[in-house]
């Protein structure tokens, strides 16, 4: 059983006659390219979510000074976006006080008791989680980052376990780090964190060099649906690909099920050709409670987003059945 | 005002409609590849010149052999060239006795006081400047390096100021360096360099790596146009994008203004995928003094020469506009 | 003023005629080297402090299968110690069950709120700051970890400020950092962490490379004075120096003095010659409240403990007068 | 004289009218991809003999986990391959026991004495030439490793020289080796190696940064035809071209001929686009005795098999007309 | 037991009343220095033999020049020694024709069947393992280089073991490796090895970086004693100590046990500064047959010459129980 | 035949008695130490000369904050000095107007046409060779930095050769280079420098990683005597040592004799141990016309001045015969 919502409008398309694939790229990707916003250099690793019969997202969109920033975008279908011209404003919490314009990169979005989280890559002295929240996707207030420098990919869970928030994270250097696993933290405030565990490390092959948390994970009866990304080095740079995992529903440090081998690879030319070549990128999934259908965005080539398909079942039955 | 003269042939097309780009690619490019020079692996980062009602060029050619070598070409129009099939032999200065063919990279041509001045990146115990000068674009005389190495992107000044010769060029390291800033150096006879001044540094965003000036400044009377190219470094190597300043007539060692976003950034095909992937690297740029037109020869992955067009008006406004 | 509590009994040399230092060393330095622990490889950077009229110490000893534990010791004069053959055993929080011997290196010991706090350099996928505390010096309960690796140098303060426990600390990676500055973190529990503020980074000269928080502050009329060390790199290593800082009582991120000169660097053969040449490591200074007496325990060349002697307000007088 | 058996059915395609190329690419390219075995991301650098009036390969596949396996393909034309989905299993010598499956990467065949020697890059506690041998193409048994590692791209002749087994192979380090010659091996056993020598080191331009060998040498009167990787380094990343040697038929070490050009380099975008950009990676050459006739497999991009022609006495005369 | 012949002289040195150190250094050390050699700058890691009733030893020194060559000593006691003012010639096997001086570093000697091998860090296009044997220690006839670089610390065993010559060596790199193991390889001839097994990799703390045999190892009932270098790696610079591991007989790629703490490292002034600071190098161990008294020679920072004792039951006793 | 002015009171201490030493060391090193200047943390690579009957000298202190200063001394006898308390004030050329204090390190002092010219490392957007002159050794007035960074060793040659002010220096990058040769520029001017030429680079052995010019070369009729430092790197940093050569005397780019041993070498406790071990650094050389000695003052470990004694008869000897 899935614990997901309805979301009868969800982007999708069916999987291609004859095809086997677990996941399937959308035939019109990408979806997104930096023409949606007139200053930018590119849109890519972005999250979107559910939002009362429509879809609304937060973009990450590095403009032609490659400064990254957050955007606010609202669609329809999905697929369809329409993204605000300028970065969104963050709020002092529970005021009318602008802090000023939401800079950083690669957001998630995670609903939870009626507020929507934002937790994205923000800079204070070095790359660590910035958290703001909304309950109108409109105004969000920023609290203080999670933790100190050097981090990247925070992700929370989208209820409390164990009486806490929880947020996956990425420890890092303050470069292009060449190492890096999942570590997941506890707050009872999203203020203070702690009781830091780690989840899993860098794996094989594909996955050898770093792992990062992706999309808010799915609550399913068998535990927490985790599409991550993993990283491989090769002699001219890295490869981004897409992994699956599941972990346990009320530890979620423990890792139930990971399997070996990816779910997606750099593969199509925008994918395969951009600002950084070879990347996958996943930073939402959304999945209609319904039918299980999945639709996943993921940054392709740090230039564009693309838009996949997958059946949760499908899914959860692949990583069982590759997992050590 | 701009001091430049007319060039009634200059290779032109017009902006797109409903584009409001400040700087456009033309249509066909690449106007060049390694099919112009029979034993060429890549032919790119060229220089070009106005001359008699037609245009001369002196090309990087990058042979079979991976040799880098400066070859003469000549068009009526600016965009088709012939190429000559081996690289410029380089004379002891006003004798003829050849030294040997012109190795090396990355030319750049200023016109001054009657002689076509050519500065490249030149080996000596690692790279510096060469310099050589011709009056009839047929017999190149060759003096000594500028600098002591490393060095490299030697652009000259297209008239003597304060009664000196001005050369800005890029002091580097012995490999791939991962820094720069753009100096600027003093000669009173083009042998014997100083008065070495910082002109700026690396920026932010696009440029954040290093900075190397582009072609030959064009003077206006707000200052000098300077088109530079800014690199970036990701995760799988570098980007090089295009970027526009504008710097004190007299001491031209003072930006006045610099322009945040970058100008043109790697977008096609033939700039994103080559020998170098992610490169646009501008070495010349001509301009017909009755209308402003601007045409910009760039180098495209390391591999093409590509051709862009602009007005200058309009990128002395958005230089200006865009700057701090 | 001082806040500190009288030592009638605490280690003092007067400063020796004619000399003007503000810091000067032991005369029978090192007092500690490793022939105090029986599998000891050396004794080194060391927490000391003064209770019920008698001396207590955490020292880093690593063994000679190059282990990195913490030992306890105790002494009368502060110079002359007895250390325990085995490492400290870490409990449970309020229980008999014992989770371990205490590995890890770098020990601060805090005494707040009747509690000694012990925080140290332990290891949990990556460098990061364990915690623990006791009553009775004698059993120690260990709490989580405080942050997300990779971090090092975590320091409290003595009281709460601001109703909220403070630690200073220093992001860093997972090797030999080459960076790194001083964070300050608050916490309602000592397992909760946040609020994270940038105290101060990397200086100039001596410092360029890294800093780290020393000893536990010390509470003064005009802010707390912090011992730091800094470090620089040269050709062939680094060297460790100490420095000095007064931060704000109310505000300890704001760095309201710091001494542009080292107040001590490396100097005697027991400083430059172990086996990390080039260190003073300082980790703990004890003042006597009546006097303004400093001691100060640094670990020298990672090999063995040395004391140096100040006046607090000598000190105090000295970053003032050599602040920016 | 050429050396060679004939190969009636040798895959083929005539030059393009009007090209002077020495080498040309089949116009289908590329031959293999992913889609050829169910698991795979990848199928590049693999191996083909002709036996028994077809042809017969050992293939690189890299899984979807991005484990390296040996896979056997079978085709009646060199083009069209069936290549089996589960990888090659290998057996101790003489036995019927499985040892298991090819585990390796860029696997060389030779056909010496009757016996078909494969040669792949194997891990053992770092890279190293592994060696199996078959007399039916079905079981391969595998010997001992050659050599220490670090080692890759071991490449049989194939006939004993001065009465032993010889072996080019490339001594590395453990990561994406920057540096790398081409030596030979002697052996009176296939199990025990000795009589090291040093072939040719990494050369100018397209090979600075290191060479090694690729397809198995062709015996001719004038000496063995070597045909080897050679790979500069770019500010992104890694270029791998092909290049050709000939070496002394007795005293195989001695290079008679070294062609200064590269005989090929990556430009289809298939080729330039994939896991490795801008990669051609040659390990196998079959040549008709009677014609002359070469077809190159050669890997493209870490990703696809390429396939191209060549005559062999063209081949030949190239490199001997552009060596010094 | 212990297979080793008698050495009435074998110096010696009683260890200190109270000391429980397992191996105890000699009072006069450093035995041997530059002045022994007139163009010397350092006379260090060098291998010693008890031959006829007297010493003999092969000796590095680097002249000042820095050339690396080997030097041929003798001495009565062990202690006091006469060395050759110029290097040890090697001569083609069984002739009178010289090769030249012998070039390289780190000798070992091993007396096999009569033969005196020495094995040392020959360079042939990198570091590698050259192999001489001499019957008079007065003509060293060269062999073949054992393996391919990059390689360095061969040690033979001292008899052959299944038939086979064995040598332990560590694959490494062309620098200052960082990371290095020991196996094993075995040859019927001396010129021809395979049958290469891995034996032990880097350990834990003080020889986390790499490892490296040290003298030829000592047989007994209970496996072959060996004692070898471990390599830390701090912030400035890299700290060799000494362990020790008792191998299998039969299969002496197994360990049978291997002592987790050093048995030695650099505590003394000689070994502690010196062109390469902390290092105890050891490369020679002469054993008593009667009283297993064990006498080590080892280079001191990269410098000079030490002795150091111990007693070969205790030294065995100390490994088994401190093994894991 | 030596062109040098007679130095009657130049410090002198003989060859100890047995020795054969071409230098030998002050038996009272270090001369000068930190106590010289009240806030040095170290004196060292310094620059002297012989004026008017007594000594000058310009003194590199890096004071507490670890800044580099130059600072002036003078002595009656060359060993015992008086250093000012406070760094060198540099002027305006010919003005009284004050530019600030000389910053940088290691600076040479050259007399030539009654001027002193002091060359030093200067910062200028990275280390560059700054100059200045005195006529009364009071008063310096500073020109032009004579180089684009990155530049370190400015050496002036003390008359003019073909007509022009010579100069050797390093290039180098903007760290620790790890490389780095020895060219030579000229100048009409003192400000404009051009006709660059390599003069050596780095050697073998002791000098394999860089080079660069030691004290003012001394004219002899042989040519001129070259001091220089080169340097070897270990697994533990760079070791610093002295070497000779003799440069043709009207080509002074041309090296006639390059002695392949150092002639001085890291020995002593004051030149192994300090803030950068093992470095002796040659930064002036005094020459008594009449009886040919020198006096050689060099910073050993970055921390204090030593000073060594030879006969210049011998030192070309030595060098001459120990060429190639």
């Amino acid at each position: 059983m899935i614990h997901a919502d309805k979301i009868p409008n969800l982007p999708w398309q069916d999987r291609k006659e004859g095809s086997s694939d677990i996941i399937w790229r959308y035939d019109n990707n990408p979806i997104i390219d930096k023409s949606f916003i007139p200053t930018a250099n590119s849109i890519f690793n972005s999250a979107v979510v559910y939002r009362g019969g429509h879809f609304e997202g937060v973009f990450r969109c590095d403009n032609i000074e490659m400064q990254q920033n957050l955007y606010l975008g609202i669609s329809d279908d999905g697929i369809h976006w329409d993204i605000e011209p300028t970065p969104l404003n963050l709020y002092k919490p529970d005021t009318d006080e602008i802090i000023g314009q939401a800079r950083g990169y690669d957001p998630r979005v995670c609903l939870i008791d009626g507020r929507y989280i934002v937790t994205w890559c923000n800079n204070y002295y070095g790359p660590t989680i910035g958290i703001a929240y909304s309950t109108d996707f409109r105004k969000f207030y920023q609290l203080e980052n999670a933790f100190l420098p050097f981090n990247r990919n925070g992700v929370m869970f989208p209820r409390k376990i164990g009486g806490k928030y929880c947020m996956m994270s990425r420890p890092s250097d303050n470069g292009h780090t060449p190492f890096g696993d999942i570590f997941l933290s506890q707050s009872p405030d999203l203020e203070h964190w702690g009781y830091h565990r780690h989840v899993m490390g860098a794996g094989g092959g594909w996955s050898w060099t770093k792992i990062g948390a992706g999309p808010i994970p799915i609550e399913t009866d068998e535990g927490w649906l985790l599409i991550y990304h993993g990283v491989a080095t090769t002699c001219s740079g890295m490869i981004y690909s897409m992994g699956g995992a599941i972990l346990d529903l009320e530890h979620p440090w423990e890792v139930k099920y990971r399997c070996k081998p990816y779910i997606m690879h750099p593969e199509e030319i925008y994918e395969r050709v951009g600002d950084v070549p070879n990347v996958v990128f996943p930073c939402a999934m959304l999945c209609d409670g319904e039918t299980g259908r999945l639709a996943i965005y993921y940054g392709a080539a740090d230039t564009v987003v693309g838009l996949a398909f997958a059946h949760i079942d499908e899914i959860m039955d692949y990583i069982k059945k590759n997992s050590d």
